[in-house]
C-alpha cells in the first residue's frame, strides 16, 4: 500500500490489503525474551543477526532495547542502522575491497564498527587506509568450521597466520576483536541432535582454535558463533564463547520448525492472502499471494512447499506465479463454500528472511488488530 | 545504495556497489521496438505488460512513448503508473471484491481503468457499485484456455453465460470490453514449436469463444493474449485478435532464452556481482551475489541454475544464500588468479521478473556508462 500504510493502525487483521505480511507482537516479544534468557543463562551475549526483518523496531526488540551489538548483512543495513541510533554494529560478509570508503565512513560515526574478514589481501587494504587518531579497524577473522561457505578453515595454518597479522601487525590502526563462525550446516539437518551435532563441533573447533591463539600470545577477545537452529537449543560447550548471533528466531518460521528449533505455535510471521478464484472443474481455488509476496524457498523442500495454510491441514499451496497462488485440497474435494471468494487464508512461509525480503512493510499486530507499521531497509 | 542512488548517474559500471541490477539501454530500445515492429505487423496493439520492471521509464519505452495501454499486476502498480501520466491500465488480476473502493477511484481518476474478471460474484459487486454519470465500469472476461490458473473456459457454457451477463445486465453501468487470456503454459515448453502449438490454441480457443458470442448477440469488442514466449514468435492466426499484452520481453532473461523466445544477446538484463573470496581448497570463489539479488527462481529448473555467468561457461553458481553466492568450475580448477578479489562478474537471471523484484533501483547504461536510474513501485 505504497505510502499510504499508516491508515492501517488500528485496523482489524481482516481489513489489510493482501497480500499483507503479518507479525503477531505477543510473539515476536516471546521469541526475543526467550532468547535473551538463553543467552544470559549461559553468560553469552546475544549480538542479534538483524537481516531476517531489517527493521529498527525488530532490531530494538532483539536487542531488549539497548540498540547496542548487531549483526548486519549489508552497508544499506549498517548506515540504516547507524542512523537509527544503533551502535556495536558487525558487517558479516568478508570486506568487499571496493567498498572501503563506507566502511571507513561508519567506523568514523560508530564508537564500534566491526568487519569480518577471511584474507591476507583485505587486511592489507585495511592497513593501507588506516582511520587516523583515535580510530582502529576492529576485525573479527571468519572461520569456516565445516559450513563451507566464507572463512578460514581453523586446522588451516593459515588461520593462525592470518590472526597473527591482524593482532599484530599494526596494533594501532587493526584490532583483532574475536573469530567468528556461522554454523549455517545445521540449515541441512533433520532434528535438534543432529543440529546440535553441528553447533557442539563447531563451538569446539572455534575453541580449539582460540587456544591455539592464546598459546601462540595472540590475544583474541572474543569467540562468536550463530545460527538460529544451534542457538534454539544451544550445546552446553557454547558457553564457554563469549557471544552468539542468531536472527531468524525473531520471526522462527516453517523451516525453523521442521529443524525443530521451534514449535509452530511460536512462528510470528504470516502472509495473509484473500480468495479470489473457485476452479471446481479442477479442485482448485485461487489466492492473491504469489512467488512476489511469499518467495519460492521452500518449493521443493518442505512437504508443504513454500508455506502451510493455517488453521487448514486438508489444503496445499501447490502453484505460485507473480501474483497468483494456487491451492488444492491434499486429498478429496476443496470445500469451496467454507472458502467463499474474498475470504481470508494465513500463510506460514517455509523461510522467513526470503518472505519478508518481498515486503515493504510488515503489519504487526495485537489482539487481532494492527498496533505497528514496520519498513525495512533494502538494497546494499 | 539507500538514497544515494543520483550520484551513479555518469559513473563507469566497474565503480558500482554491488550487487547491482543493470540494464542495457540499447538491448531495451531493441526489444521494445522489434516487439512493438512484430505487434504492428500484425495489425495488433501492443498492450505492455509492466509487472517485470515496474518502471514509469520501462512502460515509457514499452509503449513507445505514448502512455497508453498497459497491463498491471497490483493495484499499487496502478496507482504508480495513473500517477505517472499513464492511462488506459487493465488490471489483470480477478477483482478482489475487498479493494473496490480503490478500482473505484481508479476508475474516477483515469479514463480507462479496466479490470478482469471471471466470476458472477465480482460482477454483481460492480453492478452494487456503480461508478455514477458518465463512468462505466470497463470488464474483460478473463478466458482459462489451458493455462489452468484464473478465468472460466471458454468451451463451459459459464463463460457465454457470464459475458452476456457482463455485457447486457446493466449497460450503462458495466461494459464488456474484451476477453482476456494469459497463454502462462507456454512457460512449460522447451522449443518455439511447442510455444506456437500453445499459441495456436489458445488463439483459436479465444476467436472460436468471440465467435460464439457475436451469434448469440454479445458484442466483444477486444480479443487479448499475451506471454513473452508466444508474442516472441507469434503465429499468423493472432492477427486475428486486437491485441497482445507480453511484458518479460524488456528484459529477456535465461528462461527465454531456453524456451526459445530470444537470443542470449538481447537479454538487457545483468546482477553485476563481485568476487569476495577464494577458496581453493573446495575449488570456489565466493560472490556477493545472494538469493536477496537474484531470487532462487531458476535453481531446479535450468541447467545454469539462478543464472548464467557472462562470458565464463567454465564456471557455475553452485550455492546461494541470502548475500553469498558460490561460484565453481563445471571441470577442473577455478582459476583464481583470473578472478582476483574485487573482480566483477556478470549474472544472466534466470528469471527477470523474480530477479528485479529484489531490487530498489536499476542502472541502465550505455557504452558503460550509468546514463539512468529506474526505480520501481513495491507493495500491493
Amino acid at each position: 500500500m505504497d505510502g499510504q500504510t499508516d491508515r492501517w493502525l488500528g485496523a482489524p487483521l481482516e481489513q489489510l490489503p493482501t497480500p499483507a505480511l503479518t507479525l503477531e507482537r505477543a510473539k515476536l516479544r516471546r521469541n526475543a525474551e526467550r532468547m535473551r534468557e538463553r543467552c544470559a543463562g549461559l553468560g553469552l551475549r546475544l549480538r542479534p543477526h538483524v537481516k531476517t526483518h531489517k527493521t529498527l523496531e525488530g532490531a530494538e526488540l532483539a536487542t531488549g532495547g539497548t540498540r547496542r551489538g548487531i549483526v548486519v548483512s549489508t552497508l544499506a543495513e549498517a548506515r540504516f542502522f547507524a542512523a537509527g541510533g544503533f551502535d556495536d554494529i558487525l558487517y558479516a560478509v568478508p570486506l568487499p575491497g571496493t567498498r572501503l570508503e563506507e566502511c571507513m565512513a561508519l567506523a568514523q560515526q560508530l564508537q564500534a564498527f566491526q568487519l569480518l574478514l577471511d584474507s591476507p589481501t583485505a587486511l592489507d587494504l585495511l592497513r593501507q587506509h588506516p582511520l587516523g587518531p583515535g580510530k582502529r579497524w576492529l576485525v573479527w577473522l571468519k572461520l569456516d568450521c565445516g559450513n563451507g561457505r566464507a572463512g578460514v578453515r581453523p586446522t588451516d595454518p593459515a588461520a593462525l597466520e592470518l590472526a597473527r597479522a591482524i593482532a599484530q601487525g599494526a596494533p594501532e590502526e587493526v584490532t583483532l576483536v574475536g573469530v567468528y563462525a556461522h554454523c549455517g550446516d545445521t540449515y541441512s539437518c533433520h532434528d535438534v541432535q543432529a543440529v546440535q551435532a553441528i553447533a557442539r563441533a563447531t563451538t569446539i573447533a572455534v575453541l580449539n582454535f582460540v587456544t591455539t591463539l592464546r598459546q601462540a600470545g595472540v590475544p583474541c577477545p572474543q569467540a562468536s558463533i550463530g545460527s538460529t537452529p544451534s542457538c534454539s537449543h544451544p550445546v552446553p560447550e557454547m558457553a564457554q564463547l563469549t557471544e552468539v548471533h542468531p536472527g531468524n528466531y525473531l520471526f522462527y518460521d516453517l523451516q525453523q520448525t521442521l529443524l525443530g528449533s521451534c514449535q509452530l505455535e511460536e512462528v510470528a510471521i504470516r502472509v495473509l492472502t484473500r480468495v479470489i478464484g473457485h476452479y471446481p472443474h479442477r479442485n482448485q481455488l485461487l489466492v492473491d499471494c504469489g512467488w512476489a509476496a511469499l518467495s519460492l524457498h521452500g518449493r521443493h523442500q518442505a512437504p508443504m512447499g513454500c508455506a502451510a495454510i493455517e488453521g487448514h491441514p486438508q489444503l496445499r499451496l501447490v502453484g505460485l506465479t507473480q501474483e497468483h497462488g494456487q491451492v488444492e485440497a491434499i486429498d478429496g474435494q476443496v470445500e469451496f463454500e467454507r472458502f467463499p471468494l474474498g475470504s481470508i487464508l494465513a500463510l506460514i512461509p517455509f523461510h522467513a528472511c526470503a518472505t519478508a525480503a518481498m515486503h515493504p512493510v510488515y503489519y504487526v499486530h495485537a489482539e487481532g488488530k494492527v498496533v505497528e507499521l514496520w519498513h525495512p531497509v533494502r538494497g546494499w
